[in-house]
Order: structure tokens, then sequence, then C-alpha cells
């Protein structure tokens, strides 16, 4: 038998101690914001029933499903029946990479992994309702999982930062999660980010008044979607595929490319009475928005479409310049929870992506340096007093006092070795540790102390004394980050 | 079509917001232990190539494996393999619930979902060597998934909290992953748990003095750990079930029963050098963990076993007397890291679950009363006015000034409708928010506040009014918790 492999499974990342210290600076500070805007945590389970999740992603999304096999005796059963399945004629689908068998898949799956968080927090208003409040905003920060092609910036397992409130009709929701949002982003240090704002019903008209059919009305959205990236030509190209007459297409594409204001759009479709009741949400949902964080980065844009097939209203994408694609988006969606449901209940939200944020944070070199947060590493300088060093370290660990950045506890690794001092402080040096503490030979009670921040070594110290020095340095350390 | 199923999948959970802050309120004060002791965060993914989850948790773990359907083109030819597998004479296993067929398994599936966190770590190991200091001290708390039946806390999607030092031989380590999980476990509340210790060298030492073969050496081990649920009685019929002499059964289970010291066993098998040389380790861990908040629980148990198959060393589990099973436990696994690594490296790791630790602190009330961290809701009387309340909520959330407990921002709710004084306060006091403030009709930069606390209203408040009014509730409400 070779090696085995241990590279994690395609798509996918190991967080080494230095990534999840970033990660975590970034969720909390999102999470803070979150809450403070009155939003409440939600967590659902990373699977879900496989019909839950099927039919609410479109085509695309059911493929990109990461499927859970089904478990013990049905699994026979479910062998027999996609195989008799495929040898039905016709049976077997040309995809991308060859003949595939999706119809064969729910035979053999009976659970899915999570693909976003808005199908599983529309399934929980339905489960749980009566429990929750009439109007619910919650947040959830949890990872979900697609099948899709990495790239930069793209991953099979990512991490969503969601806020939504369900519930309410009133414009202002859509200011608040975008606000949120924005908010979020602010805080985090992103002062160039545009948040470009539309509205399905807006779009809806558009399509109507070009002349495209009602059944079109689909196709013609997810071609113009693609905009951003195949260029006006492209979506001329895609609209004709999709059925759609050419004279139709171009009148489109002109209202996309000539209607540049609110103002612009609102005159080209004056006579639709669609495309006025859409622009005077838009409206409303600017005006809220002008007193919260979005304001100073909120553009109106006709040519957003945003991909998901649930969106009913206005919808957002948020993004920056030096990454392609988005840093997240949203919008209303009064029509996904009845299908868990029976009847309708408005909802509007806003997703970020945590890894977009994240890489462009990394090269933007956005983290405050001090992330790294052992105050000091120990040891004995014989193995011999190994114990006399570990009820060292755990006093300091106990040391109650007041520690810069937080009432944390000062955090002390102990090296399970004897070693020199030189080596200790190498040790601590190479491994951004901030300070090494060692025994001497026979020594009880009693520490040597070197500090990085000052280079100095203070010898013979009570734990007090140890302790007093280490949340100095600590806030040394802070001060000089600020 | 009916009305779809919303309940989550068998044995995964909901977590409402309550469920969610007391579950952050444990592992906050986990991870604030971990991070003290010197432990870094790590994070792997959700699933793992099933070939690195396979044969490592025994039998039983294999088949308890949640595993992923593999995608696209490979499924069709997946599916004729396992379909002919299927007509192999002798494919068919007999399991407990009839038919199963766990050797089409492999060939459907090419990932599995993490079954714990320590077999990711050990590959983590080996797949970032050198990135990784010498001695690797980490935490992680991430969930993980096993097809298992579900109970009393006990579920198909739960948390583990696990640390683990790899690359270290001295006995510190043990005490220092035992007195960290001890500390968790005290800094939650809890003062009345037992932590057993035993060696997997001892039991095999025991095992070989009893004059059963080192072939049946896991079987017997396996019975074992069964002697809490099954007592006396049932070890004795598994272990000739397993097809161990009566005789030799019978001497196993006296040592078992009879020596419940350590220096009852030292004297017993005086002498096996083995036994001799486990004994040493656990004197020397127990001297070691003297000094550590473990001291007080810990008990040397010769029965302990635990039941996966990769200990090598010390052993360690915690209880509470009113749960059946286990809060954690963990050990020494020298073997491990190499099944991935092809070299040794000594590791040794404490699991805490954290399932089992809410359901008691849910049971015995230990949560403090003030998790809901919302502070107030504000709402216009006026729909109207509905701007101007967005407008004072946003400037209370970015109030800056020092808020007891933490320096996080007042959480400030917004009502998206037009709500009267008595119906808001109602509200408020029904969702657990500690106050309601609103705009009278016509009213900008000013706001009413009534706070639950006193039961007081005060009007015409300006914001910086309205936040000092929050920020001194929320004082007085840490105050009155502790």
């Amino acid at each position: 038998m070779g090696k085995p492999i241990t590279t994690p499974p395609k798509g996918s990342r190991d967080f080494l101690p230095r990534d999840v210290r970033q990660r975590t600076y970034v969720t909390d500070i999102i999470r803070g914001v979150f809450q403070a805007h009155g939003f409440a945590p939600l967590e659902t389970p990373a699977f879900e029933r496989l019909d839950t999740l099927l039919g609410k992603y479109g085509e695309e999304g059911d493929q990109l499903l990461f499927k859970i096999l089904v478990r013990g005796e049905p699994l026979v059963a479910a062998v027999r029946q996609a195989h008799a399945y495929l040898a039905q004629p016709g049976a077997l689908v040309q995809g991308r990479s060859g003949e595939t068998a999706p119809g064969a898949e729910p035979m053999l799956a009976d659970l899915g992994l999570r693909y976003d968080l808005t199908v599983p927090l529309a399934r929980v208003v339905a489960a749980h309702q009566g429990k929750l409040p009439s109007v619910f905003k919650r947040y959830q920060i949890q990872p979900v999982w697609r099948a899709d092609t990495p790239g930069r910036g793209r991953f099979r397992e990512f991490y969503q930062c969601d806020v939504d409130i369900v519930g309410a009709t009133s414009k202002v929701v859509e200011a608040e999660v975008a606000g949120a949002a924005a908010e979020c982003l602010e805080r985090l240090g992103f002062s160039d980010f545009k948040l470009r704002i539309n509205h399905r019903g807006l779009l809806r008209a558009i399509v109507e008044h070009c002349g495209i059919a009602a059944s079109s009305e689909a196709d013609a959205i997810v071609a113009v979607d693609k905009l951003d990236k195949i260029g006006v030509e492209g979506v001329e190209r895609e609209l004709q595929a999709r059925g759609i007459a050419a004279e139709a297409a171009r009148r489109l594409l002109s209202i996309m490319g000539e209607a540049k204001s609110l103002a612009a759009v609102k005159a080209a479709l004056a006579g639709s009475e669609r495309a006025q009741a859409a622009i005077a949400e838009l409206e409303s949902v600017l005006d809220f928005a002008s007193v919260t964080a979005a304001h100073a980065h909120l553009s109106f844009d006709v040519t957003l479409a945003r991909g998901l097939g649930y969106y009913t209203g206005c919808i957002f994408e948020v993004a920056v310049a030096d990454l392609a694609g988005s840093l997240g988006g949203g919008g209303r969606y009064d029509g996904l929870v009845g299908m868990f449901l029976g009847k309708d209940v408005p909802a509007c939200g806003f997703s970020l992506g945590l890894e977009r944020i994240l890489v462009v944070m990394e090269e933007r070199k956005m983290y405050p340096p001090d992330l790294e947060r052992v105050d000091a590493v120990i040891a004995p300088v014989e193995e011999h007093d190994m114990k006399a060093a570990l009820a060292f370290a755990e006093q300091l660990r106990r040391a109650v006092g007041e520690v810069a950045g937080g009432n944390a506890a000062l955090s002390v690794d102990l090296l399970p070795k004897g070693t020199q001092p030189g080596k200790l402080r190498k040790h601590a040096d190479e491994h951004g540790i901030a300070a090494a503490l060692w025994l001497e030979p026979g020594a009880i009670d009693r520490a040597s102390l070197w500090t990085k921040h000052d280079g100095v070594t203070r010898k013979d110290l009570s734990v007090n004394d140890a302790a007093e020095a280490l949340r100095e340095q600590r806030r040394l350390t802070k001060q000089s980050a600020q």
C-alpha cells in the first residue's frame, strides 16, 4: 500500500492556526454588527432532506448539491433501482463531461449538504412557526457546500454570513439588511466597495416592455445576469440561443445599456404600472438606506439580475474593483417560505461571502498584526523540573487580572521537554510567541522571563511578577499595533 | 403535492436563538481555557476522502460513516459496478436490520463526513509537516457526524471540543490535556465530575497475564469496555462469544473486579514487565496532574477501556452521575499519525462532548440568566415616522461607550411597523428584550424609553441619553445576575 493522500479533498481546505485566527477576527466583527442590529443567531444542520433542497436553486444548483448515500438495508434496493433506471432508453443525460445519471441520484441519496443558508431558514420558519417572533430577524454564519469547479476565492466548502428579516413587507427591512452588510465591510476596513441595487419586478417589466413572452422571462433574466461576464454580444447570442427574437433582444439590451439612472428608467417605462411600482419600492429603499452605512456605497444598476431563482423584489450585490465576482448579495424573496409553509411570508436578506472577503483582506494586508494570542512559552531548563514548570504555567493561566484586549486569561504554552534558555527564546521568536519563561535547575515558584518586546531578561520572578510583566507586554504590543 | 416535511433530518437539530446563545456561552468558555493553555486553533473540512476515514474507527465506525455519492460521469460506472457486486454470490452481508451492501458503498461514495476530530488532525500533521511546530498543540471545536441511533444527548450531528498535543512523549502532556478538560468543566460550573484514568498497555498486560491469546486481545478489551453497560455476566457471555476460554475470562473479570487501586494492580502483576512500565507511566501522569485542575477529580479505574481502536497508552474518561455515558475522554495514540505519515509520531488528546455537557447544564439550570443580548426594540408609533426610527436605531448601534459585559455595541432591534407604546412594551417583554423605545408621531432625534428593569418610562430622550440609559440598564442586569 502506498503512502495515503493527505491533502484535503478537492475544493476544501485545512485551516491552520493563523487561518483560523484571521477567520475568527472577521466573523467576530461581522457577528458583532449583526447583533448590534438586533439579529438573533440561528444554526441549522449540515445536511437537509434531499427534497428540501432539490428544485430551489435551479437546474445547475441541483447538480452541484453534495448528496449523501442512503445507508444500510435501503442501499441494496436503491442500487437495483438506479441500475434499472440506467437501463431505460433515454435515461442517460448528456452532461458537460460525458454521460451522467442525474435521475439515478435521488434513489441513491436521501440527504444533501447545505447549499446556502436561505432555504434552511425558510424551512426553519415553517417548522418552528409560533415559537418564533412574527418578525424574525436572524443571522447565521455557517459553511455551505457546492460541488463547483474551484477557483480564486471559490471553494467547495465555504462560509456564508447571512442576515434575513422574515415577516415584514416594509421596505425598511431592505435598508436594515443592506445597512448591516455595509457596516460589516466598513468595520473590517473596506471603504471602496460598491453596493448595487435593482428590482426583479423592474426587470420583469422591462422584459415585458421589450415584447418578450412571459414564458421566456426567466431565460432573459438569466442571460442579462451574465452582462458583466460575457458582455453585450455574449448576452445577445445567449438570448437568441434561448429563443428570444433578435428585435426584442436588441430592445432589451438597449434599455440595459442606456438607462444609467433610476430617473432615466422611470421615464423610459412611464407606461408600465409594474415598472412604476418597482421603482417606487426602489426609491423607498434608497430613502431608508440614506441613514445607514449603505448610503455612501449604494447605486442603482438596471443590469443587476442576481442568479438565484427565488428573488421577487429588490436585489443587491456588493463588490470591490480588485476581485471579480461579488463579496455578497441579497434581496427580497417573498415566495420561498411559502414553498414550505403553504402560505406566503415576506422575507428579505443579505449574504456576505466570507472566503472572498478574506481573499481581499489578505491581499490588502488588512489584518491587525496581533492576532497571535500566545503570551508566553514556558519550559524547565532540565526535564527533571517539568512538574515545577507545569505548576508555574498553571498558576499563570489562572492569574486573575485585567488583560488588555479583553479579559481573556494569559495564554501560556508549556514546552514538554527540558530546554536551554537560548533555544527557548528562539522557539518563541519563530512561533510568534511574545515571551519565554524558564525555570533554572532546581527552581520552584521562580522563573526567568525574556520578552520579545524589549529583548530584556528578568530573573527570579514570582508568578505574580511574571503575570504582571506579561500583561504589561500585551498592553504595549496592543498600543504599538494601533 | 402534500406539504413538505419541515423537521430537520433524523438525529439533527435546528438551533434557535436561545440554543445558539447557550452553545456559544459554553464554547466561548472552553475556547478561552484551551487558549490559556497555549493550544492553537485548527479547523478541517466537513468531509474527508473516504479512504482517509475507513479502517480508523473499527468495523462499527466504518458502518456509521455518512458517505457522499460520487458526482457526474463516474456515477454511471459506480452504479453498474455496485450492481455487479450485489450479483456476486455472498456479496450481501446480513446486518442488524436485514440485508445490507457495505461492500458496494466505496464504489458509490468517494467522500465521508468527519467522524471525529482526531483522524483529521493526524492527516493534517502528515500533510503540513514542516509548517507546524515540532510539538503541535491544537484545539478544534467542530461538528462531527455519525449515522447512529439517536438518544438522550446522542445525535447524528454533534460537536466535539478537542485538545491534542502531537510530537511529545513526556507524560506532562497527558496532564496538560486532562487538566485543560477539567478546567473547562470547572469554569462551566461542574464540580462533581469524575475523571477516570487507565492505560491500554496495562490492559494488554492483564489480558496476557490471564492467558488470553494476543490475537484475542482487542476482543477482550472491547468486551471489558462494556462492563459499565452490561455488567460482569454480560461481559462474561461476550468474552465467551468471542472465543475466549471460560477460565481466562473468569481470571480477567476477577482482576477487573478486585483490583480497585493502582497499588493493588501493581502487586497483582508484579511479574509483568509490561504492566510495571504502564503503571510507571500512570504514576507519572498522576504526579504531573496533581498541580492541575484534573487533580481533584482523577481516579484510577482498571476497568476503563475506551472503545476506539487507536489508543496506545494512558486513557481517560470524564463523567457525571446523572448522565449515562461520558462527557468526554481521551488518551495517548502514538500510532495514528504514522498511518498517514509513514513514521510514528507520539500524540495525546482529550475530547469533550458538547451536546452531553449542554444536556446536563440545561437540566441543572447552569446557564446565566442574561444570555439574551438585545438591549432595546425601537419602533415609531406611526409607520410614517419609520425613517426617523431607523436613524435613531442606527445612531444607538454606533454610539461609542463602555458597555458592561465586554465592549460589545448596544444591540437595537427595529420593529418594521408602526406600533403603539403598550404593544411595543409587551413585545419587548415577551421576547426577552430589556427595553422599548418609541418615536411619538412627528418626532425626530427624540424617543421615549421604557426599561423592564425598573418599569419606568423616560420621555423625550436624545440618542446620547438613551444610549446612557441602556448601558446603565445592562450594568444593573449584569449585577443582579451575579
